[in-house]
């Protein structure tokens, strides 16, 4: 007799546990070389080799006891301080080790950010395409889900939607940039703008609301493109950061929430986000890997395998005659599905042995996503298969 | 603007933290050396050798992108395996890797159990004093905390106290043996009619209740003490374990939950405690530590550091004339206030720079807690402050 919102959610993901188990009985029939999973963000980058000497100087340099220790359930205050300074040496920001929350991942901080802001029946906008968890997180807390569409063309939020959609019971917008699926990055310029209309709509409803900015890909951007800061353009903004991608380090839960020191009610949000980190039950960011990330801060796994994979299943795709929107960080495509009916294309290309996942689970149907940080051999395995599934179509 | 609940909770938390500072600021004034804080549970026993040992063998045994990778929700298999064995091999059970999921430590553990059973509104019984964390989590999901008292005597159940708590409404009953505060271990028979009355009621009600058992102190028992494995009890049970204490590692947040492959609905209980670890935003238990406990399980830290503790701390304390339950088990003493206001107690006593916690922070007003996995050198210099104390009363 598990919870009714538990028999719902098994039950929506059992078809991503399907999609795993096809790919397994594929493998198992076809030779694992011969089905081309694409489905997951796994990243295959392996982390640097920073990351074990970290870990190996934090066991040999410190006293046991204080490395696997309980600490603040907001994390140690010199990782916090360290990676504050490193902001403000990026950024030219000012922030203190206050505004630092060490978290289990961003997916931890982004659930103790909804639970310290969200009373039930509170609006949370996301942009679609977006990452389906956030409609977990936002249900966790009895939130209401407020999907705005992007511009087919540049996947870019669609502001007049966007104004529209405010309420006063709007209390967080949701974005990800460098995004997943899309892979873009929001300009500048767009964060102007969305700034301005939020300010408009703070100042007309009274309201405080509060901008979250979920960056598990910041460092994963190429050709050069520059993620611009959020706390550069919007006084409630929050971010929620994880080292998983940057440090290949996804298992380990290790990441950390920004709050701009001038947001509304900032001392508040810092003591409730502290509270809700331990009364979630998460208790403390991972003790070692707290102190091992906050030693290798300028360290980043080699971008440029991600880059030459996308480049290189980019260009194939779009040769055969696949539309798809050039991405510009994370490591996702997100093309055009061919037939309309997304989850049907995504079935037939099963039959080809390639595994995707259809946009409608990313609240964007028509469309397919591809994760391509998979090992560059696997890409170009599947080319063929690729070309073949093309035929059907172009 | 915070959510209302974390509003509330935040104030709450502010009477821990209030004694925190207090603990700083006396120790600032009088030298850390004559502060005695007994108010926390951070363990000092430091952690093994073979943690490190496992740490370091894993980096270099294996590869790193899986060492500190994604894996199933519920943990790898292979760790799951071996604790299922471990277990087997200890308690004579038929565990199979699927009945255990990993977890970050035990509070995760409870939050993923809770997550999985409760509607909202659904009762969850707990027994006086309890961990006052209980309140909390069975609040994270609407659910309803019903508090059953213990024995004065003996900080056992209240038996028939406790079948008449039971509604068509409880959901759950959770226990904690070793407990926290009172160090008591329920005894089997204990056990054995607990299970009676749980089973007569789920017969009345055609309902099924959930016997969650939060372990983290399994193996910190003292005098030859056993801990009957609640499996051997109830169908319905959950056990939640942690790492924190018996390999001193609160900080890397390790554990894992045991559902009773005999439980009423196990499978979907298990798929959805799989779903509920994803969309709670713990993703999964942290992965270097999931491998390094797993080759370490028969490994604990030395426990006879905490039972020189106890005996120097409750000999000297019911010498003085304190009336204390002797602890079989955990590394706390739960005291009779000598005044029947245990907050005024706690208050006098922090005059003689003794940080301790008062009972009604366990639901049980009339007691203090005070926790001796300090070191041994904090407790001898303790004895004449306490002392001093005592002659107040006695």
């Amino acid at each position: 007799m598990i919870s009714q919102k538990m028999q719902k959610l098994v039950q929506s993901s059992s078809v991503i546990r399907a999609m795993f188990e096809e790919g397994h009985r594929l493998a198992a029939l076809y030779g694992a070389n011969n089905v081309y999973d694409f489905s997951i963000g796994n990243p295959t980058a392996p982390p640097p080799e920073e990351v074990t000497q970290a870990i190996i100087e934090t066991l040999s340099d410190e006293n046991p006891i204080a490395v696997h220790g309980y600490m603040n359930n907001s994390g140690y205050e010199d990782v916090r301080t360290a990676i504050a300074e490193h902001l403000n040496g990026i950024h030219g920001c000012q922030l203190h080790y206050e505004q630092i929350i060490m978290t289990c991942g961003a997916a931890g901080g982004l659930n103790v950010i909804l639970k310290t802001l969200l009373n039930p029946n509170d609006e949370v906008i996301v942009f679609a395409p977006f990452f389906g968890e956030y409609a977990n997180y936002i249900n966790n807390f009895d939130g209401k889900m407020v999907v705005v569409p992007t511009d087919p063309d540049t996947f870019l939020p669609n502001l007049s939607r966007f104004e529209d959609s405010i309420t006063p019971k709007t209390k967080a917008v949701i974005i990800n940039t460098p995004n997943n699926p899309t892979g873009v990055v929001y300009p500048a310029s767009l964060l102007n703008e969305m700034a301005q209309i939020l300010e408009k709509k703070q100042s007309d409803f009274s309201s405080s609301i509060y901008l979250i900015s979920d960056e598990p890909y910041r460092e994963l951007v190429y050709d050069a493109t520059q993620v611009p800061f959020i706390l550069d353009y919007f006084k409630n903004a929050i971010i929620g950061y994880s080292y998983s991608k940057s440090l290949s380090l996804p298992g380990e839960r290790i990441g950390y929430i920004v709050v701009n020191p001038c947001a509304d009610d900032c001392h508040d949000i810092l003591a409730a986000l502290n509270v809700a980190t331990r009364i979630l039950g998460f208790v403390n960011a991972p003790s070692l890997f707290q102190k091992v990330t906050a030693k290798i801060l300028d360290t980043t796994i080699d971008v440029g395998i991600y880059q030459k994979n996308r480049d290189l299943i980019y260009n194939h795709l779009t040769s055969l005659g696949f539309e798809c929107t050039k991405p510009q960080g994370a490591f996702y495509l997100f093309p055009k599905s061919p037939i309309p009916d997304d989850k049907q294309f995504c079935e037939i290309a099963k039959q080809y042995h390639i595994l995707l996942v259809p946009g409608c689970s990313f609240g964007c149907p028509g469309y397919f996503r591809l994760s391509y940080c998979v090992s560059y051999e696997q890409i170009v395995r599947s080319l063929p298969a690729f070309e073949q599934l093309a035929a059907l179509f172009f």
